[in-house]
């Protein structure tokens, strides 16, 4: 059992975490850090080209250089998850999977969400080499290539009409017999003129040899068995981590998302949210909301602390 | 007159600004900044510590980064204000102080905040130097030091807790007799050993060969008429540049920062706003705050575009 008492835990190591780390460093709180992928998801991206000031990183990096940022400023972390918490004497315990034991004054939740998988097999080896869940960050690598979008929702609409403008021609491979979610997104779809939909259709196989070469069908799309591709986006959804969150009872939205306030609060006291697990920033996932919210929950934490410790934190 | 329409006309050219440029740019949206001080107020920070991946970097160069990602990206910035703006065939026309016209088919503003200044003489001289208006940038570069805060609200009292726990000894110089605002944050200020409460009291001049080393008061303190102090942290108060959203008649909030739903969209429809100026972030106004605001912000005018224009964007 680790005696020290922390300030803070922060359960989640991407953007949100480690802002939230970096900020409660800077205001003196004993912080950890658990998590562990160190980075979060943006490791998965190829390259970042929107976090503004630094044109372009690989997201591994662009993690690597926010946790030593984060460790610089005093911030521990440790490549844990946890899996269970406790109230405890005033405190919270927090149990890891290595059944070691921490003591907090306060918990922010940075676990961000996972996207849904196609689970077929291949799926993570040609991740980065022409398979990628976010069209916001990698679609720049397609200009004037052949791409496929898998899913009809919003998340998959918005992502085939982004890619429209840049790539040559662009698929959308949908079970569905209509595009579904925001109307907007879809008749956009339907308009585009290099965007072709292929209903009633799922990817059964990846392929190709140094990176995705094409994509096998459910069933023949215009007497083809493959659909050739320089990249495939899934774009199925993504569901935030809430295994803890929700054993903790804290509210969350009819999407599984943390319901947070202005402060990023939760619904229990002592416990803030931040990043992409949260119904702030308008569901928009991206690297600079997630720092945007774990500063926000670190300023919270820090004036939670003051206040009601007086002069102890 | 300027004869292309721009689809997105971003005023204010800080993080925030910026960062609604680059993701405007992004989406290949046609997208123009306008601002006079590229980086906005963050070049007045000395060095930048909490931007998660960049350990250290002068606020300055921060900008210029931003603004070179910004432009490297497609989008256009100009060093000019836009004095005023009016809705003319459904758009908007926006003209600068040089009376140029530019029409663009949405707005985003990201005017930031405007420090109260002190009005004494070589205020402006000291920034950077000793002065600064920003205890969250700037409190590190005090360690051991002496420093004095001005002002007696919560900005006041909090920047003074946080510095408590860093430099040697923080002076408060206030008018009051009281401290005011959260009283978290005063009885915390008042309850440290190494914080001075000096009351009723006004400094009224700043004196120093290379930087910042002494205060001259407005009465006799302990019996000495200057305060000697490493650095001195301004915090009375600032105010949201809303000259040109108060112009148009856009909602703002009772200290006057423009009311923004989580869309980042302001009360007039085909406008938004992001950043220090706003109602949301929970206030906190910070480089990263700012960033997710601007990305939202230009998330949502990419979404209004396509869906009302059709594919015309």
């Amino acid at each position: 059992m680790n005696k020290e008492i922390y300030d803070v835990a922060i359960i989640g190591s991407g953007p949100a975490g480690l802002s939230a780390s970096i900020y409660s460093s800077r205001y003196k709180l004993k912080t950890i850090v658990f998590g562990k992928l160190p980075g979060g998801t943006i490791t998965e991206a190829h390259m970042v080209c929107n976090y503004p000031g630094i044109e372009n990183i690989s997201g591994m990096e662009l993690g690597q250089r926010m946790l030593k940022h984060s460790q610089n400023l005093g911030g521990e972390y440790l490549p844990l998850s946890v899996v269970d918490v406790k109230e405890e004497n005033d405190l919270f315990k927090l149990i890891t999977d290595e059944q070691n034991e921490f003591f907090a004054k306060t918990i922010i939740f940075a676990t961000g969400t996972d996207r849904n998988k196609l689970a077929i097999p291949k799926e993570d080896e040609y991740l980065g080499k022409g398979l990628s869940y976010c069209a916001t960050c990698d679609s720049m690598f397609y200009k004037d290539k052949v791409v496929a979008v898998i899913g009809g929702s919003s998340a998959a609409t918005m992502a085939a009409v982004m890619l429209s403008d840049i790539a040559k021609k662009v698929y959308i491979v949908y079970r569905g017999v209509e595009l579904r979610g925001d109307p907007t997104w879809a008749q956009q779809a339907l308009e585009r003129e290099n965007i072709e939909v292929i209903y009633q259709t799922v990817v059964t196989n990846l392929e190709g040899e140094m990176r995705l070469e094409k994509l096998k069908l459910s069933k023949p799309y215009k007497e083809l068995e493959y659909l050739n591709v320089d990249g495939v986006f899934v774009e199925i959804g993504s569901e935030p981590n809430i295994t803890l969150p929700i054993k903790l009872d804290i509210q969350v939205d009819e999407h599984n998302y943390i319901v947070v306030d202005k402060e990023q609060r939760t619904s229990i006291e002592g416990i803030w949210a931040a990043g992409d697990c949260t119904t702030n920033s308008n569901f928009f996932k991206q690297v600079v909301t997630a720092v945007g919210e774990g500063a926000v929950a670190a300023n919270s934490v820090f004036s939670y602390l003051t206040g009601k410790k007086g002069s102890g934190y």
